[in-house]
């Protein structure tokens, strides 16, 4: 089996450095191989996903993703920004199946901006399309108003637009999921006002009368936002298209207030995934040796579990997570009166000792 | 100086008539005029958004607007049903300026979810363009897919848009809004994926150059909507498209524990206005007299101030909403141990005692 590592920018190389060592004592006759994405990939081979990236995230069983970003490449043409390479390796992988977890630590339920009582304990799981929507949706671009009120002007478009197939495959994802958990997909739509999501919420209804035992229910993504905030616990799988899970996700993730601690995973139909922090690149802090690695340790465990099929490795890795949480090791993200500050390397090294 | 007064469904009666007693102790000399709207104008008359009501919400100087929709008509095709009503209004007098404030009043700060540090004094500004954007944007509907991965299958589609002259006056509105506040605003974008947005930001941009005393920032629309949990005090004006405006406005409110307090203002060029609480018809209190009616006798005074330059009479509302609060009075959704818990009829009466 073959892991392609792309570390990426700011963090990046600090945080996967810290995964790998965690991978590597488990001595799990994988063969990593690193390659170079995102903004200094652009600077190296002048573009953010080179085609030997390419060539060998499609060759590999699963890709271990550190992040992509810096503030540095914000005047480059779009095509050239970091952020392109992620696009291109879901858009390129066919990775529709983002899955998100929101998960409250029980050591870390202080670090939410909520109250205590309404995060304890706090374990949801957002499904995000991921290659769909209008994110890819064609045709796009600037033109001059074809017609409306402003005929003429100056204006720019995008297209958003679901097909039965992908709205069908993303929907039997989220059902399976909560088959595993408690049962309850809420389908997230603005079926009031969009086309492409009345659509949505009829296919997922279709979808969902082959899981008889999955109760499902549909919510406005504005509403959606409002009770995220109000009462998080009450939603178990989440399952919504790319634009509206981007905002969700990310709301959901804050909510815990721990976004360090959490991983990702996209996955294509092959269960070829890739594997990444919810946390950006924080270009801020690279380099000082203080990221919180957790996140990315936790994505290879999911690596394990969803695409390389060793669960029991990535059982170990989550609960020596746990147990350097209840040493009271902390990065300077987490932590908190009381607990020990440690840094990157420190905080890997205690997940090792732990395994 | 007439006002159409549109009470429509669900608590929206309630709402309403207490927001009328406050306006007719005030003794401005203006005519209301009621009509009919939403679910309960379908019932009457076949249609959400009637002729007769149309006519005189455009003959109208503003309109106060209470809530529509239930439950009973989520069967109806969409054209039919009650929120079509409030997009009508919105398109048909071009009232592209949503005014959403997220306020955290002193009394109420214990209601929110986040912990009272985060939100104590909390007053935000949420600007939503209302007539652009995905919402209107047309060519929209069902067809086979013309293109890309699964061409031929049946497919939904939308279109987001946005053409210079759209732009430019709600950004105008928002650092025209911004210099009587604290000379920030925020436009939330998604330029990393969209045409559109990255249109939006140069545009925006450009705008700003005009506003020397404001400060600009731009964030991404996933980054804002963590940002709002995390440090919401960190805002002073957003700008923003119609639809991320929708969920980060919806967001903002609820982050403040109190929607039941939340006025809202959609106005055109003309200074035209439709005034409403953030909060919807909640059909499941309907009737019982005791729903808030502070967003909707809030949502009055912005009409005075905004539409209907009657500042002074807005100002004895504000003064006497916050006066009720200091009294310790209390619908339920406010209610705490400590307070009096009062009904709708009652908190209306108090109010008009307080003025
Ligand atoms: C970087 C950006 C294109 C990306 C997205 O919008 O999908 C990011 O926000 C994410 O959620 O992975
Ligand atoms: C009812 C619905 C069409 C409306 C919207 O999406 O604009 C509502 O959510 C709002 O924000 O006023």
């Amino acid at each position: 089996m073959k892991i392609a590592v792309l570390p990426g920018d700011g963090i990046g190389t600090e945080i996967v450095d810290e995964a790998v060592k965690v991978l590597e004592v488990l001595d799990l006759k994988v063969e990593l191989e690193f390659a170079d994405v995102g903004g200094m990939a652009y600077d190296k081979h002048g573009h953010p996903l080179p085609e030997a990236t390419l060539k060998l995230a499609k060759e590999a069983d699963a890709i271990l993703f550190g992040a992509v970003g810096d503030w540095k490449y914000d005047k480059l043409e779009r095509q050239f920004r970091p952020e392109q390479a992620i696009l291109g390796l879901r858009r390129n992988l066919g990775l529709f199946a983002n899955f998100r977890p929101a998960i409250c630590y029980e050591q870390l339920t202080h670090a939410s901006s909520l109250k205590p009582e309404l995060v304890a304990g706090l374990d949801i799981l957002i499904i995000r399309e991921l290659t769909g929507d209008i994110y890819f949706g064609q045709p796009r671009g600037r033109r001059a108003a074809p017609d409306g009120a402003f005929q003429g002007a100056e204006e720019a478009f995008d297209t958003m637009r679901y097909a039965r197939p992908e709205i069908e495959r993303i929907a039997h994802v989220a059902f399976q999921a909560a088959r595993k958990r408690n049962r309850k997909v809420t389908s997230v739509d603005k079926a009031n006002v969009l086309e492409t999501f009345q659509f949505w919420k009829d296919v997922v209804t279709e979808v969902g009368q082959q899981y008889a035992d999955v109760k499902l229910d549909h919510m406005y993504v504005d509403n959606a936002a409002m009770q995220l905030v109000k009462s998080p616990k009450s939603f178990d799988v989440v399952v919504t298209g790319n634009m509206f899970g981007d905002i969700l996700s990310d709301e959901a993730a804050m909510l815990t207030g721990s976004i360090g601690m959490l991983p990702s995973a996209s996955l294509n139909a092959a269960n070829q995934g890739l594997y990444e922090p919810s946390h950006g690149s924080a270009p801020d802090i690279a380099g000082k040796g203080v990221a919180n690695p957790l996140a990315t340790i936790l994505s290879a465990a999911m690596m394990l579990r969803f695409s390389l099929n060793q669960p029991a490795a990535a059982d170990r890795i989550e609960s020596a997570v746990k147990d350097v949480l209840s040493q009271g090791l902390r990065t300077a993200d987490i932590w908190s009166e009381g607990t020990r500050k440690v840094g990157t390397r420190e905080m890997g090294d205690a997940v090792v000792a732990a395994i």
